[in-house]
Protein backbone atom coordinates (compact mmCIF):
# COMPACT_ATOMS: atom_id res chain seq x y z
CA UNK A 1 0.00 0.00 0.00
CA UNK A 2 1.53 3.43 -1.15
CA UNK A 3 1.79 6.05 1.93
CA UNK A 4 -0.95 8.73 2.28
CA UNK A 5 -0.03 12.22 1.97
CA UNK A 6 -0.53 14.82 4.60
CA UNK A 7 -3.53 16.18 3.42
CA UNK A 8 -5.02 12.23 3.58
CA UNK A 9 -3.50 11.55 6.96
CA UNK A 10 -5.24 14.97 8.32
CA UNK A 11 -8.67 14.04 6.07
CA UNK A 12 -8.84 10.86 8.10
CA UNK A 13 -7.98 12.54 11.98
CA UNK A 14 -10.63 15.00 11.32
CA UNK A 15 -13.18 12.12 9.97
CA UNK A 16 -11.95 10.16 12.95
CA UNK A 17 -12.88 12.88 15.46
CA UNK A 18 -16.06 13.77 13.36
CA UNK A 19 -17.54 10.38 13.67
CA UNK A 20 -16.67 10.48 17.36
CA UNK A 21 -18.03 13.95 18.23
CA UNK A 22 -14.60 15.32 19.31
CA UNK A 23 -14.07 18.73 17.39
CA UNK A 24 -15.63 20.13 20.62
CA UNK A 25 -12.42 19.11 22.92
CA UNK A 26 -10.02 19.60 19.89
CA UNK A 27 -9.34 23.57 20.40
CA UNK A 28 -5.67 24.49 20.26
CA UNK A 29 -5.13 25.08 23.57
CA UNK A 30 -6.50 21.35 24.26
CA UNK A 31 -4.59 19.77 21.19
CA UNK A 32 -1.23 21.71 22.83
CA UNK A 33 -1.75 19.68 25.89
CA UNK A 34 -2.40 16.13 24.08
CA UNK A 35 0.85 17.00 21.96
CA UNK A 36 3.20 17.69 24.79
CA UNK A 37 1.39 14.76 26.52
CA UNK A 38 2.33 12.53 23.78
CA UNK A 39 5.96 14.28 23.82
CA UNK A 40 6.47 12.68 27.34
CA UNK A 41 5.55 9.15 26.28
CA UNK A 42 8.45 9.66 24.38
CA UNK A 43 10.28 10.31 26.88
CA UNK A 44 9.38 7.85 29.30
CA UNK A 45 10.97 5.26 27.22
CA UNK A 46 14.41 6.95 27.16
CA UNK A 47 14.68 8.51 30.41
CA UNK A 48 16.34 6.12 32.22
CA UNK A 49 18.87 4.78 28.87
CA UNK A 50 21.89 6.17 28.28
CA UNK A 51 22.63 7.93 25.10
CA UNK A 52 24.13 4.44 23.72
CA UNK A 53 20.82 2.47 24.50
CA UNK A 54 18.55 5.03 22.96
CA UNK A 55 20.61 4.62 19.61
CA UNK A 56 20.17 0.92 19.68
CA UNK A 57 16.55 -0.11 20.85
CA UNK A 58 15.64 -3.64 20.78
CA UNK A 59 12.77 -4.32 17.68
CA UNK A 60 10.15 -4.76 20.34
CA UNK A 61 10.81 -1.00 22.17
CA UNK A 62 11.43 0.38 18.79
CA UNK A 63 8.21 -0.64 17.44
CA UNK A 64 6.62 1.41 21.03
CA UNK A 65 8.70 4.13 20.44
CA UNK A 66 7.19 4.12 16.52
CA UNK A 67 3.72 4.35 18.00
CA UNK A 68 4.55 6.97 20.31
CA UNK A 69 5.99 9.11 17.15
CA UNK A 70 3.40 8.20 15.26
CA UNK A 71 0.92 9.71 17.94
CA UNK A 72 2.75 13.40 18.56
CA UNK A 73 2.29 13.38 14.43
CA UNK A 74 -1.29 13.16 14.56
CA UNK A 75 -2.07 15.70 17.16
CA UNK A 76 1.00 17.85 15.04
CA UNK A 77 -1.18 17.57 12.14
CA UNK A 78 -4.52 18.18 13.73
CA UNK A 79 -3.00 20.55 15.51
CA UNK A 80 -1.86 22.17 11.81
CA UNK A 81 -5.16 21.03 9.99
CA UNK A 82 -7.24 23.15 13.30
CA UNK A 83 -5.34 26.55 12.65
CA UNK A 84 -5.00 26.37 8.62
CA UNK A 85 -1.22 25.64 9.05
CA UNK A 86 0.48 24.18 5.95
CA UNK A 87 3.11 22.12 7.89
CA UNK A 88 5.23 20.91 4.83
CA UNK A 89 6.06 24.70 3.68
CA UNK A 90 6.19 26.18 7.21
CA UNK A 91 8.88 23.54 8.01
CA UNK A 92 10.94 24.19 5.04
CA UNK A 93 10.66 27.42 5.94
CA UNK A 94 11.57 26.87 9.51
CA UNK A 95 14.93 25.42 8.23
CA UNK A 96 16.08 28.34 6.44
CA UNK A 97 15.68 30.54 9.17
CA UNK A 98 17.71 28.13 11.39
CA UNK A 99 20.37 28.10 8.75
CA UNK A 100 20.36 31.93 8.61
CA UNK A 101 20.60 31.94 12.62
CA UNK A 102 23.43 29.10 13.01
CA UNK A 103 25.52 29.77 10.41
CA UNK A 104 27.40 26.68 10.28
CA UNK A 105 31.21 28.11 10.37
CA UNK A 106 30.24 29.33 13.90
CA UNK A 107 28.70 26.57 15.37
CA UNK A 108 30.55 23.51 14.30
CA UNK A 109 30.91 21.39 16.69
CA UNK A 110 28.95 23.20 19.50
CA UNK A 111 25.63 22.86 20.85
CA UNK A 112 25.64 26.71 22.10
CA UNK A 113 22.25 28.01 22.12
CA UNK A 114 22.37 30.43 19.10
CA UNK A 115 21.95 33.32 21.45
CA UNK A 116 25.50 32.84 22.94
CA UNK A 117 26.86 33.72 19.78
CA UNK B 1 7.81 26.77 -5.26
CA UNK B 2 5.77 22.86 -4.53
CA UNK B 3 6.15 21.57 -0.89
CA UNK B 4 9.01 19.42 -0.24
CA UNK B 5 8.76 15.54 0.05
CA UNK B 6 9.17 14.12 3.99
CA UNK B 7 12.49 12.66 2.63
CA UNK B 8 13.11 15.60 1.17
CA UNK B 9 13.38 17.12 4.57
CA UNK B 10 14.50 14.70 6.03
CA UNK B 11 17.74 15.40 3.96
CA UNK B 12 17.91 18.99 4.27
CA UNK B 13 18.05 18.26 8.07
CA UNK B 14 20.21 15.57 7.32
CA UNK B 15 22.53 18.01 5.90
CA UNK B 16 21.76 20.75 8.21
CA UNK B 17 23.13 18.73 11.00
CA UNK B 18 25.90 17.39 9.44
CA UNK B 19 27.07 20.79 8.36
CA UNK B 20 27.73 22.01 11.80
CA UNK B 21 29.10 18.29 13.28
CA UNK B 22 25.56 18.18 15.24
CA UNK B 23 25.31 14.66 14.93
CA UNK B 24 27.19 13.59 18.10
CA UNK B 25 24.67 15.15 19.77
CA UNK B 26 21.50 13.83 17.87
CA UNK B 27 21.25 10.73 19.87
CA UNK B 28 17.16 9.86 20.01
CA UNK B 29 17.53 10.61 23.88
CA UNK B 30 18.68 13.70 23.09
CA UNK B 31 16.61 14.64 20.59
CA UNK B 32 13.37 13.31 22.49
CA UNK B 33 14.59 16.33 24.86
CA UNK B 34 14.80 18.79 22.32
CA UNK B 35 10.82 17.76 20.76
CA UNK B 36 9.44 17.86 24.21
CA UNK B 37 10.96 21.03 24.74
CA UNK B 38 9.70 22.67 21.18
CA UNK B 39 6.60 21.11 22.37
CA UNK B 40 6.28 23.56 25.66
CA UNK B 41 7.29 26.41 23.88
CA UNK B 42 3.72 25.83 22.01
CA UNK B 43 2.35 25.00 24.94
CA UNK B 44 3.67 28.73 26.62
CA UNK B 45 1.64 30.24 23.51
CA UNK B 46 -1.79 28.96 24.84
CA UNK B 47 -1.37 28.90 28.37
CA UNK B 48 -3.33 32.16 30.03
CA UNK B 49 -5.61 31.73 26.92
CA UNK B 50 -9.07 30.46 26.55
CA UNK B 51 -9.75 27.72 24.49
CA UNK B 52 -11.96 30.40 22.50
CA UNK B 53 -8.86 32.61 22.00
CA UNK B 54 -6.90 29.80 20.93
CA UNK B 55 -9.34 29.45 18.29
CA UNK B 56 -9.12 32.57 17.34
CA UNK B 57 -5.43 33.72 17.36
CA UNK B 58 -4.17 37.35 15.47
CA UNK B 59 -2.28 37.05 12.44
CA UNK B 60 0.91 37.97 14.37
CA UNK B 61 0.22 35.12 16.90
CA UNK B 62 -0.39 32.02 14.44
CA UNK B 63 2.59 33.08 12.82
CA UNK B 64 4.59 32.46 15.40
CA UNK B 65 2.62 29.16 16.25
CA UNK B 66 3.45 28.27 13.18
CA UNK B 67 6.96 28.64 13.84
CA UNK B 68 7.21 26.30 16.70
CA UNK B 69 5.05 23.52 15.08
CA UNK B 70 7.64 23.89 12.51
CA UNK B 71 10.62 23.21 15.11
CA UNK B 72 8.10 20.00 16.62
CA UNK B 73 8.01 18.54 13.15
CA UNK B 74 11.67 19.00 12.49
CA UNK B 75 12.41 17.52 15.54
CA UNK B 76 9.99 14.40 14.60
CA UNK B 77 11.66 13.85 11.43
CA UNK B 78 15.02 14.07 12.49
CA UNK B 79 14.56 11.29 15.40
CA UNK B 80 12.15 9.37 12.78
CA UNK B 81 14.91 9.52 10.47
CA UNK B 82 17.90 8.57 13.35
CA UNK B 83 15.37 5.87 14.40
CA UNK B 84 14.48 4.64 10.82
CA UNK B 85 10.98 5.02 11.46
CA UNK B 86 8.47 5.83 8.43
CA UNK B 87 6.78 8.48 9.83
CA UNK B 88 3.83 8.56 7.25
CA UNK B 89 3.37 4.85 7.10
CA UNK B 90 3.26 4.41 11.56
CA UNK B 91 1.13 7.65 11.43
CA UNK B 92 -1.12 5.92 8.94
CA UNK B 93 -1.34 2.68 11.29
CA UNK B 94 -1.96 4.23 14.42
CA UNK B 95 -5.24 6.15 13.01
CA UNK B 96 -6.16 2.63 12.41
CA UNK B 97 -5.32 1.01 15.59
CA UNK B 98 -6.83 4.19 17.54
CA UNK B 99 -10.28 3.34 15.16
CA UNK B 100 -10.18 -0.07 16.83
CA UNK B 101 -9.41 1.04 20.42
CA UNK B 102 -12.07 3.75 20.44
CA UNK B 103 -15.55 2.69 18.54
CA UNK B 104 -16.96 5.72 17.37
CA UNK B 105 -20.23 4.15 18.73
CA UNK B 106 -19.33 3.96 22.43
CA UNK B 107 -17.29 7.29 22.78
CA UNK B 108 -19.43 9.42 21.16
CA UNK B 109 -18.72 12.76 22.73
CA UNK B 110 -16.96 12.02 25.58
CA UNK B 111 -13.06 12.26 25.89
CA UNK B 112 -12.87 9.65 28.99
CA UNK B 113 -9.93 7.69 28.39
CA UNK B 114 -10.20 4.54 26.14
CA UNK B 115 -8.98 2.33 29.47
CA UNK B 116 -11.70 3.61 31.36
CA UNK B 117 -14.39 1.78 28.71
CA UNK C 1 1.49 12.56 62.36
CA UNK C 2 2.88 15.71 62.04
CA UNK C 3 4.70 16.71 58.37
CA UNK C 4 8.01 15.85 57.45
CA UNK C 5 10.41 18.77 56.42
CA UNK C 6 11.81 19.47 53.21
CA UNK C 7 15.22 17.57 54.42
CA UNK C 8 13.79 14.51 55.43
CA UNK C 9 11.72 13.70 52.46
CA UNK C 10 14.83 13.96 50.92
CA UNK C 11 16.37 11.92 53.24
CA UNK C 12 13.93 9.12 52.40
CA UNK C 13 13.72 9.79 48.68
CA UNK C 14 17.57 9.17 49.41
CA UNK C 15 17.39 6.06 50.96
CA UNK C 16 14.92 4.97 48.76
CA UNK C 17 16.89 5.22 45.56
CA UNK C 18 19.42 4.06 47.47
CA UNK C 19 18.09 0.82 48.78
CA UNK C 20 17.42 -0.44 45.17
CA UNK C 21 20.68 1.30 43.37
CA UNK C 22 19.00 3.56 41.70
CA UNK C 23 21.56 6.34 42.09
CA UNK C 24 23.05 5.47 39.02
CA UNK C 25 20.32 6.42 36.70
CA UNK C 26 19.51 9.18 38.92
CA UNK C 27 21.72 11.93 36.73
CA UNK C 28 20.25 15.27 37.02
CA UNK C 29 19.76 15.13 32.57
CA UNK C 30 17.71 11.74 33.66
CA UNK C 31 15.81 13.51 36.39
CA UNK C 32 14.50 16.46 34.15
CA UNK C 33 13.20 13.69 31.57
CA UNK C 34 11.39 11.80 35.05
CA UNK C 35 10.03 15.37 36.22
CA UNK C 36 8.43 16.24 32.94
CA UNK C 37 6.81 12.98 32.34
CA UNK C 38 5.38 13.48 35.56
CA UNK C 39 4.07 16.88 34.70
CA UNK C 40 2.75 15.59 31.71
CA UNK C 41 0.61 13.08 33.37
CA UNK C 42 -0.84 15.96 35.47
CA UNK C 43 -1.54 17.66 31.97
CA UNK C 44 -3.42 14.24 30.79
CA UNK C 45 -5.94 14.91 33.53
CA UNK C 46 -6.23 17.93 32.34
CA UNK C 47 -6.29 18.32 28.76
CA UNK C 48 -10.20 17.42 27.38
CA UNK C 49 -11.38 19.51 30.65
CA UNK C 50 -13.01 23.09 30.38
CA UNK C 51 -11.05 25.69 32.83
CA UNK C 52 -13.84 25.39 35.27
CA UNK C 53 -14.13 21.72 35.32
CA UNK C 54 -10.63 21.68 36.03
CA UNK C 55 -11.30 24.09 39.39
CA UNK C 56 -14.45 21.67 40.39
CA UNK C 57 -12.66 18.06 40.36
CA UNK C 58 -14.40 15.38 41.69
CA UNK C 59 -13.30 13.73 44.64
CA UNK C 60 -11.76 10.51 42.85
CA UNK C 61 -10.24 12.54 40.42
CA UNK C 62 -8.87 14.91 42.96
CA UNK C 63 -7.23 12.20 44.47
CA UNK C 64 -5.48 10.72 41.39
CA UNK C 65 -4.27 14.27 40.52
CA UNK C 66 -2.87 14.95 44.04
CA UNK C 67 -0.84 11.48 43.79
CA UNK C 68 0.77 13.40 40.20
CA UNK C 69 1.49 16.28 42.03
CA UNK C 70 3.58 14.99 44.74
CA UNK C 71 5.34 12.47 41.94
CA UNK C 72 6.63 16.10 40.46
CA UNK C 73 7.52 17.08 43.79
CA UNK C 74 9.49 14.21 44.38
CA UNK C 75 11.61 14.17 41.37
CA UNK C 76 12.04 17.95 41.95
CA UNK C 77 13.42 17.30 45.52
CA UNK C 78 15.82 14.38 44.13
CA UNK C 79 17.20 16.91 41.74
CA UNK C 80 17.40 20.00 44.17
CA UNK C 81 19.25 17.36 46.09
CA UNK C 82 21.17 15.96 43.41
CA UNK C 83 22.26 19.43 42.57
CA UNK C 84 22.86 20.41 46.21
CA UNK C 85 20.46 23.33 45.23
CA UNK C 86 18.05 24.38 48.68
CA UNK C 87 14.52 24.64 46.94
CA UNK C 88 13.11 26.93 49.57
CA UNK C 89 15.62 29.09 49.47
CA UNK C 90 16.08 29.87 45.73
CA UNK C 91 11.85 29.52 45.35
CA UNK C 92 11.82 32.56 48.09
CA UNK C 93 14.66 34.45 46.32
CA UNK C 94 13.14 33.83 42.71
CA UNK C 95 9.30 35.30 43.66
CA UNK C 96 11.49 38.67 44.88
CA UNK C 97 12.90 38.65 41.46
CA UNK C 98 9.01 38.01 39.89
CA UNK C 99 7.75 41.03 41.68
CA UNK C 100 11.02 43.20 40.38
CA UNK C 101 10.11 41.89 36.47
CA UNK C 102 6.30 42.10 36.67
CA UNK C 103 5.54 45.30 38.64
CA UNK C 104 1.99 45.09 39.89
CA UNK C 105 1.25 48.60 38.34
CA UNK C 106 2.38 47.73 34.87
CA UNK C 107 0.78 44.12 34.26
CA UNK C 108 -2.19 44.22 36.68
CA UNK C 109 -4.72 41.86 34.81
CA UNK C 110 -2.82 41.05 31.50
CA UNK C 111 -1.06 38.03 31.58
CA UNK C 112 1.57 38.96 28.67
CA UNK C 113 5.14 38.04 28.88
CA UNK C 114 7.20 40.00 30.77
CA UNK C 115 9.46 40.68 27.88
CA UNK C 116 6.49 42.66 26.11
CA UNK C 117 6.68 45.52 28.37
CA UNK D 1 17.47 35.11 57.58
CA UNK D 2 15.81 31.54 57.76
CA UNK D 3 13.82 29.74 55.06
CA UNK D 4 10.12 30.52 55.16
CA UNK D 5 7.73 27.93 55.38
CA UNK D 6 5.50 26.02 53.06
CA UNK D 7 2.75 27.96 53.82
CA UNK D 8 4.43 31.08 54.07
CA UNK D 9 5.77 30.57 50.23
CA UNK D 10 2.18 29.76 49.19
CA UNK D 11 0.58 33.19 50.83
CA UNK D 12 3.56 35.16 49.13
CA UNK D 13 2.50 33.67 45.79
CA UNK D 14 -1.18 33.99 46.45
CA UNK D 15 -0.47 37.49 47.43
CA UNK D 16 1.66 37.91 44.16
CA UNK D 17 -0.87 37.00 41.96
CA UNK D 18 -3.89 38.36 43.98
CA UNK D 19 -1.79 42.26 43.23
CA UNK D 20 -1.79 41.85 39.55
CA UNK D 21 -5.21 40.49 39.34
CA UNK D 22 -3.87 37.26 38.02
CA UNK D 23 -6.51 34.90 40.21
CA UNK D 24 -8.54 35.00 36.73
CA UNK D 25 -5.69 33.03 34.75
CA UNK D 26 -4.28 30.73 37.16
CA UNK D 27 -7.36 27.98 36.99
CA UNK D 28 -5.40 24.62 37.61
CA UNK D 29 -5.79 23.29 33.77
CA UNK D 30 -3.63 26.85 32.94
CA UNK D 31 -1.05 25.70 36.03
CA UNK D 32 -0.63 22.75 34.43
CA UNK D 33 0.28 24.40 31.43
CA UNK D 34 3.00 26.71 33.13
CA UNK D 35 4.47 24.04 35.33
CA UNK D 36 4.73 21.82 32.02
CA UNK D 37 6.35 25.09 30.38
CA UNK D 38 8.71 25.17 33.27
CA UNK D 39 9.69 21.52 33.46
CA UNK D 40 10.97 21.75 29.65
CA UNK D 41 12.99 24.92 30.41
CA UNK D 42 14.90 22.93 32.71
CA UNK D 43 15.48 20.16 29.88
CA UNK D 44 16.45 23.13 27.62
CA UNK D 45 19.74 23.34 30.19
CA UNK D 46 20.44 19.52 29.91
CA UNK D 47 19.06 17.98 26.36
CA UNK D 48 22.76 18.42 24.63
CA UNK D 49 24.30 17.13 27.92
CA UNK D 50 25.69 13.63 28.53
CA UNK D 51 25.16 12.82 31.89
CA UNK D 52 28.25 13.07 32.98
CA UNK D 53 28.35 16.89 32.20
CA UNK D 54 24.65 17.23 33.93
CA UNK D 55 26.40 16.07 37.37
CA UNK D 56 28.72 18.94 36.81
CA UNK D 57 27.64 22.14 35.95
CA UNK D 58 29.75 25.19 36.14
CA UNK D 59 28.79 28.06 38.51
CA UNK D 60 26.84 29.76 36.19
CA UNK D 61 25.05 27.08 34.47
CA UNK D 62 23.98 25.86 38.27
CA UNK D 63 22.33 29.24 39.14
CA UNK D 64 20.64 29.44 36.00
CA UNK D 65 19.41 26.08 36.61
CA UNK D 66 18.17 26.41 40.70
CA UNK D 67 16.08 29.63 39.07
CA UNK D 68 14.04 27.02 37.06
CA UNK D 69 13.79 24.40 39.74
CA UNK D 70 12.40 27.61 41.58
CA UNK D 71 9.76 28.26 38.80
CA UNK D 72 8.47 24.54 38.76
CA UNK D 73 8.20 24.45 42.45
CA UNK D 74 6.42 28.09 42.38
CA UNK D 75 3.77 26.88 39.98
CA UNK D 76 3.64 23.47 42.03
CA UNK D 77 3.10 25.51 44.63
CA UNK D 78 0.20 27.40 43.35
CA UNK D 79 -1.26 24.63 41.89
CA UNK D 80 -1.83 22.47 45.56
CA UNK D 81 -2.98 25.91 47.02
CA UNK D 82 -5.69 26.34 43.84
CA UNK D 83 -6.55 22.51 44.54
CA UNK D 84 -6.54 22.57 48.44
CA UNK D 85 -3.67 19.50 48.39
CA UNK D 86 -1.27 19.42 51.18
CA UNK D 87 1.91 18.80 49.32
CA UNK D 88 4.15 17.42 52.07
CA UNK D 89 1.86 15.19 52.97
CA UNK D 90 1.02 13.72 49.88
CA UNK D 91 4.59 13.40 49.27
CA UNK D 92 4.98 11.31 52.19
CA UNK D 93 2.31 9.36 51.74
CA UNK D 94 3.50 8.73 47.94
CA UNK D 95 6.77 7.85 49.34
CA UNK D 96 5.38 5.07 50.97
CA UNK D 97 3.36 3.67 48.22
CA UNK D 98 6.41 3.56 45.82
CA UNK D 99 8.18 1.12 48.49
CA UNK D 100 5.15 -0.94 48.22
CA UNK D 101 5.18 -0.74 44.07
CA UNK D 102 9.05 -1.06 43.94
CA UNK D 103 10.05 -3.61 46.29
CA UNK D 104 13.95 -3.23 46.78
CA UNK D 105 14.85 -6.81 46.41
CA UNK D 106 12.57 -7.54 43.18
CA UNK D 107 14.31 -4.00 41.37
CA UNK D 108 17.47 -3.36 43.04
CA UNK D 109 19.92 -2.26 39.70
CA UNK D 110 17.53 -2.29 37.08
CA UNK D 111 14.90 0.92 36.22
CA UNK D 112 12.18 -1.20 34.57
CA UNK D 113 9.07 0.06 35.31
CA UNK D 114 7.01 -1.27 37.66
CA UNK D 115 4.59 -3.06 35.51
CA UNK D 116 7.16 -5.21 33.76
CA UNK D 117 7.26 -6.81 37.12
Amino acid sequence: MPNLTIEQLQQRIRDFASARDWDQFHSPKNLSMALIAEAAELIEHFQWLTQEQSRALPEDKLAEVSLELADIFIYLLRLSDKLGVDLMEVAARKIELNAEKYPADNVRGSAKKYTEY
